[in-house]
């Protein structure tokens, strides 16, 4: 199935734009990793349209955390098969390199989607936007306080965000499986990368532990179809007393905002 | 030791500068990543000043590919200690996040060096700059045809790759541990980031396959040591019918164009 319809199906069917990020940092996940994941998926699957997790917290951890990272996915496919997979991995390399990252992250490991710094331009990344089934997500303006240090540059008159945003959806977006990393924490820039990219998905991150506003946040970024966002939330939830409990609070603020 | 020292002390002791890059890419090497790369150290590291292992070629083959690149790089640190270690990774997230692929790659790993993307900012790659004892090799102006798409864009004048050479050479660089990555296809642009740089280390992709001259890169990049180049060969070495005597090869090239 064409990612982005997978994505907006889910979306669709259980009214949520949902995404549960499962962080499970070694720093703070004393015990298996997938056995941790497994928990929170079990708990907040019915909220989420779509589940992401950061490769970092289980490349930290070696082989075991590759292994935990393969069940991790493996079991979101078998169990909830309709819910969007992100592998949140921040990869690019040169050209046909990036043939190994495709084989890992879509083929071995399963996911529909993966996300791309933008640096070394379309060209480098044919070997993911070729993949048709498959979403490319590209960051275009990030949440971290040290965001602005690059990304605000401006190039005549705009900011480099600004620059991805265009190049993403006017160009790079030919098999129209490509969505942008939009921070939460961000809302004037990201109605202006609503304005200028169509109805293109973004991935928010940022809303909860980082600070980002919902309501800013949706009023922002809803696309002409109410649909084009893949709201994160990470910490807030997985960490919280009762997971189930978070991630059904943060669904239904999310359906009031919708509808 | 500090790795910049480590990378030093070793092109000095063997005259040479050139980085053999491991690429194992499984669409041409049946059987053992492992026995491959074991192979070429063998045959080259005499004229290795360092080892350049790319991370996709080993992902692409989930667990079997992790294992092999842990004993790839363990190989080297046991057998050749001195040879300065670079993962060729292209990773970058935000803050805390990295601290997953800092303990992936310099400590389960052991790697010297991992090279990053700048796309968010000096902030967000705080827990590599801070590991004073391992080298972050920043992505600067890359070998690859596309790269000109966003890094050749002018800020107030200066492109994208200048203003990155900057940042790096004159704030990121607070314990002198950082790296750019500058492509042998551009010599012009080396020139430049030479000038802007100081005596800060090169990483140079792209001498041999990709068509870079190595006369005008040695010309443009040494630094006021007759240091400061990384010279990376992969392709035109790994795949030879004999990958000693292309080491050597280049090996003494270097050394002609350095003395």
């Amino acid at each position: 199935m064409h990612p982005i319809e997978k994505y907006n199906q889910r979306a669709q069917k259980i009214d949520s734009l949902l995404c549960v990020g499962l962080d499970a940092d070694p720093e703070k996940v004393s015990g298996s990793q997938f056995e941790f994941c497994k928990n929170i998926i079990d708990q907040t699957h019915e909220y989420a349209a779509a589940f992401k997790i950061n490769s970092a917290f289980f490349e930290a951890k070696g082989i075991e955390g590759m292994e935990d990272l393969k069940k991790t996915v493996d079991y979101i496919k078998k169990n909830c098969p309709d819910i969007f997979t992100i592998l949140d991995a921040k990869r690019a390399d040169i050209g046909n390199t990036n043939n190994g990252y495709v084989s890992a992250i879509f083929d071995w490991l399963g996911f529909d989607a993966v996300t791309l710094h933008p640096y070394l331009g379309e060209e480098a990344l044919a070997p993911f936007l070729e993949r048709k089934d498959k979403a490319s997500i590209i960051l275009c303006r990030t949440s971290n306080l040290g965001a602005s240090e690059l990304q605000d540059l401006e190039v005549a008159g705009k900011p480099i965000w600004q620059i991805v945003a265009e190049r993403v959806s006017e160009v790079w977006n030919k098999n129209n499986n490509c969505m942008l990393v939009v921070g939460a924490t961000y809302p004037e820039e990201m109605k202006k990368v609503r304005n200028i990219a169509g109805d293109i998905t973004f991935l928010v991150p940022g809303i909860g532990a980082q600070g980002g506003d919902l309501e800013g946040v949706m009023k922002a970024g809803l696309n002409s179809e109410g649909l084009g966002l893949i709201i994160n939330s990470s910490r807030g939830i997985i960490f919280a007393a009762d997971p189930r409990a978070e991630a059904q609070k943060l669904c239904e603020e999310i359906r009031k905002y919708r509808n």
